[in-house]
């Protein structure tokens, strides 16, 4: 115990407490857009191949080269016919030559049935296709042998997939922007492209601080706790697409801090810390960021209020509270959705409604963020209470709960927008 | 063109249309679980890093090691006191020794306030803590000056975290089977654990089948379509964990299928094929799968009816019909799920209620799965008709929409089930 700051530099005693004039959570967000928009240049694009491209975020608008379907295609196994040719009551058709799919048929003649198979091409003259199960045999004859089947009437364009009718060649297939998920990849391959523009996934230095905090797997001390923000915050990166370069525990000192930066910050596009933010004595996140134009300041959020941005030797720089879920509400909040507007992945978050379980008060000025789960009839159960520091809340819950500024309470049954986790 | 399939083997013309008994969505879907169970077993498990077990399956129950918070500890940066100390007109305390987060304070003497941080531990003695804000002065004096500070009447337990309040040392923290997300490795984290036993990422050997089917990137020839279903799925399961040994595109002869799977299939946990199950008269997986334990039945769906399932040379196999959209809904339907209540990863699809955007009628008898996009007001559009081969219309969407077996028709308005891509 000692009653000055564990490493010898002048605490931040002239902090101001509580009188910084609070930021709206969409200034802040805002704020954190505008300060990673070098992200969203052309330089920082590249083709991958479909396989690696998932998650990522389209960098330019995409034309489909061709339409899908290519071609008027069978969507039945069964006849293609003129539809013409089958009055009312049905008719009796030859069997011609089997279309299977892949193939490129003759036109059909007149009053005769050609067997399809799906997604084979329909035959020039053909118009509709009648269904195998529909038609008398309700089996195909055994090839080369000719015969006749009898079939029902059958409107045009019945069972005909018509070239282009999901999409046309020359259209816009997907917008720049776009997260590439299954089916964005889907579309891309069946549009015959091989490879995607993308935005280049940033490397983020993530740096966790605190005397108090020791790496998991190591004996804890008296009066240490566990470093949880950097496991919660690599692992919520890396979902977003990051790719997350770890610097451990800085100590209090700001001197190792900025060592640390400096060392391992190099090629970084963004660099996040965790805790010595406050307005506490010893904020060794303040203290490192002295002389670098970084604001420190407080978001009307809770949790999650206390915020650093600004740059360190260039380099984009956020600097979270020390709390896990502040965190995490931080990065939700903010970091995400800046790469999500800035990069299109990872994808938004779908704010979604839901009804309350139970009531709730929140602090009237600031926007509150609990954690709940929402439940398959559509309320939404608060898990654990306001405070930031409810790991194992956290780790029950499936959503963020979202109560806006200027509401002090809402009774059971209200509805509240919700992001899934 | 050619009335013969195109390699000469005996296409599969007397294979029944129509005639099977659909199976249930339900059944088929404890049939593909009771196939898989063997993934589930205690030799799939092994110990990971927190770093690595990123979207993997809790293989076994985890108790707390140690309390959380470990200590009682302060939630802002003020003043430890004994609230006893402080009437209700408030008191002056004399500052002794800051408490830093990480260090071991001293015992608090009765009339004396200890400047604490957040996070650090709470002396002995004192039971509360007043927020620097409060204080006055409100900041905090030079270390070592000594002092006093006027402070307001504090109820006991004021701005505590109490030992164990997060959860105690003994209890159950996570249940065998959770997916482990950021919150959940945080909180593995927290509790000092630096691996985690978890579920083996099965491997699964993906091959798309059809004479029709060209790889992206290569030329079209008329007839032709490229290959979607392998690029969609493999994302998909790459997105739900697992490993995907990609086969490229067998041709629709059965024996190079037969010998494809043979060459690839070696060491695989499972085989998804895509195409050939159907009832045209070229059927390769059905025709492959000759003498092999294979069920190819029809699935009471819409999309996605036709499905095979059995084991090839003793590895699981399911066959997935050939059109994208069916593809898809049979992973998100039968093999995700599958897995989800196997490993507990992926995560479950969390089923949401929204309301139709517009009217639709189903097929009666079939649970039919329509594609939508979910809007933040809790209305669904549906993107795309019913067809299964509208990958434009599919890659616009965020849900899958469930029209349950039974129902023909909804209005617009009406609430369905819906599940977020």
């Amino acid at each position: 115990m000692t009653s000055h700051p564990p490493h010898g530099h002048p605490p931040d005693v002239h902090a101001r407490h509580g009188r910084e004039p609070a930021r709206s959570v969409a200034d802040h967000a805002a704020a954190v857009a505008a300060l990673l928009q070098g992200l969203r240049t052309a330089g920082r694009t590249e083709m991958l191949p479909l396989g690696q491209a998932l998650g990522r975020g389209l960098a330019a608008d995409v034309a489909a080269p061709v339409s899908l379907p290519p071609f008027a295609n069978s969507q039945m196994d069964g006849y293609a016919v003129r539809s013409s040719d089958i009055p009312g009551d049905g008719a009796d058709l030859g069997v011609v030559t089997p279309v299977p799919a892949g193939s490129t048929p003759p036109a059909l003649k007149p009053g005769t049935a050609a067997p399809i198979m799906t997604g084979a091409v329909i035959p020039a003259g053909a118009d509709a296709v009648v269904p195998i199960e529909r038609a008398v045999p309700d089996h195909f004859l055994q090839p080369g042998q000719g015969g006749t089947v009898t079939l029902p009437a059958t409107g045009p364009g019945t069972y005909v997939r018509y070239a282009g009718s999901d999409i046309a060649a020359g259209e816009r297939a997907l917008a720049a922007g776009t997260c590439l998920g299954p089916a964005q990849l889907g579309l891309l391959a069946a549009l015959g492209m091989a490879e995607v523009p993308v935005y280049r996934a940033p490397t983020v230095l993530l740096v966790t601080t605190g005397d108090e905090v020791v790496e998991p797997g190591r004996p804890l001390p008296p009066g240490k706790i566990y470093d949880s923000n950097g496991t919660l915050l690599e692992a919520a990166m890396k979902q977003a697409g990051l790719t997350v370069r770890r610097a451990g525990i800085s100590t209090d000192n700001p001197e190792e801090l900025r060592t640390l930066l400096r060392a391992q910050g190099r090629g970084a596009d963004l660099i996040v810390t965790t805790g010595g933010v406050s307005k506490g004595a010893y904020e060794v996140v303040r203290q490192a960021m002295a002389g670098q134009p970084v604001d420190f300041l407080h978001v009307a959020m809770q949790p999650g209020g206390p915020q650093g941005l600004g740059t360190f030797d260039d380099v984009p720089f956020l600097g979270f509270p020390g709390n896990p879920v502040s965190c995490l509400v931080s990065f939700e909040m903010f970091l995400r959705p800046a790469l999500s507007g800035l990069l299109g992945a990872p994808a938004a978050r779908l704010p979604l409604r839901a009804r309350l379980a139970h009531a709730l008060t929140s602090p009237g000025p600031k926007h509150q963020v609990r954690r709940g789960s929402l439940q398959p009839g559509g309320t939404v159960r608060l898990e654990g209470g306001e405070s930031s520091h409810l790991m194992h809340a956290l780790a029950g819950s499936n959503v963020l709960v979202h109560v806006p500024a200027g509401v002090t309470e809402l009774a059971a049954g209200a509805e509240v927008e919700v992001w899934m986790l």
